[in-house]
């Protein structure tokens, strides 16, 4: 893990929490609302991730002599530095579990803690939980586009930098099957996959060559890359001699990989090649500027592959490239807070929250979660947040006291996580768990149907007070 | 700086380094060209960025016990584990300085080393250079829209994880002024920016509250947020009597900052305003997913804005994500090696290569990149790689010899630069240079013109020879 200190931040955070310093506000108790507006990639869901990684950088988020000085020399007063000295993350943070279904224009995560703390972490907070989010959100739709067959992460040397390390770790959350980045995999506990690039083939006096110095090198889970010269002509030719030598030695050929050309072509071209030769087991590998779409559309037109390698695409979110997440403040001291909008959808959401996932009898999910005030008796009927801001009311009939969930739980209670870490295949499953439990008309790579969300008939009429007074003022 | 270790790589390049080991081949030498193939953002020019960090990387890169162990438990050999914990870069680098204009499709950078060293550092050489040519190219866009107006990156919170903060650094180097980012400020010596949020306006009992707690913790460089209830019924009149109670303590307010709203209408009121209470000093901000056309268009249509906040898009390299940069071996035990490709345009170009930004004699550059063999004559006439692979002659008469470039340099040799480090102001300032030199029409925002590479004879002959060679074999 890089451990991150307290000036992986926006310098804001600092400058409002010494203000809130030099006012004696310290110890004034806050809480702040994680939420996105918009649904990465025009789908149905997101997929949160990211979340054990900040509680781990929670724990440990320290201002370094190193931070405190150059803070020092950025005219941070000497009593705040004294006191940023001393900084410990000791709030609370309610959540769904990493891997959870999440949905636009409600809490997927609050934080309660002292003003200054909460505020501070922001930066941080969002950061982490955008980025993941929105790659294992794009992770999830290429596994959903590549049904069963395996799917691998390239993407490294593509990704934003540093954003790669987490990129590997949120893309195996959403449904990758291994990682070709190595730190990520010593890090986290991603399997690892790599075989070979171009250079390798090149380095030989010709391809076979190649092909036999990696087998002997690489004689279990070989895989070539076969179109550095002539996919067909040569690439799949000198790999069948491989995958015999191979056989002549009581060991199988893995896969071939194709990097380029008309995939459907190419790998019906090889697959047959490589039947015709009796290697019905030998895999067909693609990857070259793969996304959900692409991979969707190779199946469709009936290409042989087996595999899928993603790298940019993945790595990187495209097209969206970001999350929208927000972090609003809606409780200070005891009291609901709120943040106006010319725009009536983008007021926020006041008070300490809890959201509801509904379901019926049966378990199944209806569509729809219901936002309450924290301690508000569950209600018979509820109001949809319209585009336009305005409630249309909605009956809760047909849902389940006892199958529908409570989503904002206490993961971090005073600093300290209150369940041990989960690691990321655990994750991984949980989030295979819960997109199970997504009625498929969510989960369309194009089309998606929207979930829906409620607010209590208590939330309702708060948020309404609070900006008829906000209004008056 | 991050210190990255050996395992900041794809898996590939250890299983192919292994290969090698095992034949032997550890010592033989070998030359990759990195280039890209398509510029970003449809612009006419990439800026050439990350390379100090590149270097700085190189010169600490070890595989560390972590790793190593790691590495064991992947099934590597314990023969080549004990060469990897000896790993140290120990090949040269050949390239422009950091912050050139660079074009695609002839080599950005060489990298000459033995084989294994070389392809050792591919992952890390690309996910550096790629990432942030990308996001200086992006920033310098945005400079290119905001004029000489102060444009300040807020983007860390929207950025992909610890991607941001080399982000940081290539907005700097591309055009920004400051950064929000205090880990980048602290590191890189990037100048820092900041000042508040809603939810700090939230925190008073009313707006003019917040204002004012606010200039008495920030009297220097106060900026104030206006639009958490209003922006003109509200924000404005309590910035401005914010702004009279600093007067007369001898302050300035610096500015206001809008974050919603129709920035034309609120920023030609808001400036109306300021003016007639007499604070025509009073600079007025704009930040919400700005992007280089929005600037332009704000600007077109008049808005009254001194300074941009842009974050997303900036840190992000929207839409284009990513830099299509490779790293391609055109050079072994002293022999040409080059790539094929069923698409004659991206067939490699072989050899060890110099590259010539051609210029007149009176020094003005010629949108024409000429690339020739290392050592070979200059050339009166060379060969245009048109799009379709297939070449067609140009005069090369016009081409100064004192005025044109050789522009790979060996900033590194035998793992040790041979130029002290620059930091981001030098490097900033070298791009601003760069840039003023390149001819207006390559940096038009849309419909920029292409520069041209263009082929030596020689070259082109070693080209054709070698697929000839190939396509026979």
């Amino acid at each position: 893990m890089f451990e991150l200190s307290g000036s992986y931040t926006d310098l804001y955070e600092l400058t409002m929490a010494e203000a809130w310093f030099r006012a004696g506000r310290q110890d004034e108790k806050a809480v702040f609302d994680y939420f996105f507006r918009r649904l990465p990639f025009s789908g149905g869901y997101a997929l949160l991730a990211g979340l054990e990684d900040l509680l781990a950088q929670l724990e440990q988020l320290r201002f370094s002599p190193r931070d405190l000085e150059y803070l020092a020399a950025q005219g941070l007063s000497s009593a705040f530095l004294a006191w940023l000295e001393n900084f410990r993350f000791r709030g609370s943070v309610y959540a769904p579990r990493e891997g959870d279904v999440v949905f636009p224009l409600r809490p997927v995560l609050q934080v309660e803690a002292s003003l200054i703390e909460a505020q501070l972490i922001e930066t941080l907070l969002l950061n982490v939980l955008n980025f993941q989010t929105l790659i294992a959100t794009k992770a999830s739709r290429m596994r959903t586009a590549a049904g069963s067959r395996p799917l691998l992460d390239f993407g490294l040397r593509r990704a934003q930098g540093l954003g790669g390390y987490w990129a590997s770790r949120a893309a195996y959350i959403g449904g990758c099957n291994a990682s070709s980045n190595v730190l990520a995999g010593r890090d986290y506990g991603i399997p690892v996959s790599g075989t070979m690039a171009h250079s390798f083939v090149q380095s030989h006096v010709d391809e076979l060559s190649a092909f036999r110095a990696y087998a002997v090198a690489r004689p279990e889970g070989c895989v070539l890359l076969v179109d550095t010269y002539d996919t067909l002509q040569s690439g799949l030719p000198n790999a069948i001699t491989v995958a015999a030598e191979l056989a002549a030695h009581g060991k199988a050929l893995q896969a071939i990989r194709l990097d380029s050309g008309d995939f459907v072509r190419l790998s019906r071209a090889a697959r047959a090649m490589l039947d015709a030769a009796g290697f019905t087991g030998v895999k067909i590998a693609a990857s070259n500027q793969l996304d959900e779409y692409s991979i969707s559309e190779l199946l469709a037109r009936g290409a042989a592959v087996d595999v899928f390698g993603v790298g940019t695409s993945l790595v990187t979110g495209h097209s969206d490239g970001s999350l929208d997440g927000v972090y609003k403040l809606c409780w200070l001291n005891g009291q609901p807070s709120i943040k106006l909008s010319e725009n009536a959808a983008k007021t926020s959401l006041p008070h300490r929250k809890q959201v509801y996932r509904l379901a019926d009898d049966s378990g199944r999910w209806l569509g729809l979660d219901l936002v309450t005030l924290r301690d508000e008796a569950l209600p018979d009927a509820a109001f949809i947040a319209e585009p336009d801001g305005l409630p249309s009311a909605v009956s809760l009939s047909t849902w389940s006291t006892s199958e529908s969930e409570a989503l904002l739980w206490p993961i971090m209670i005073e600093g300290k996580r209150t369940l041990a870490a989960r690691n990321v295949s655990e994750i991984a499953d949980y989030a295979r768990e819960r997109l199970a439990l997504l009625p498929a008309e969510y989960k369309k790579l194009q089309g998606a149907a929207q979930y829906r969300v409620a607010l209590s008939p208590g939330l309702q009429a708060e948020q309404a007070r609070l900006v008829a007074a906000a209004e008056r003022s």
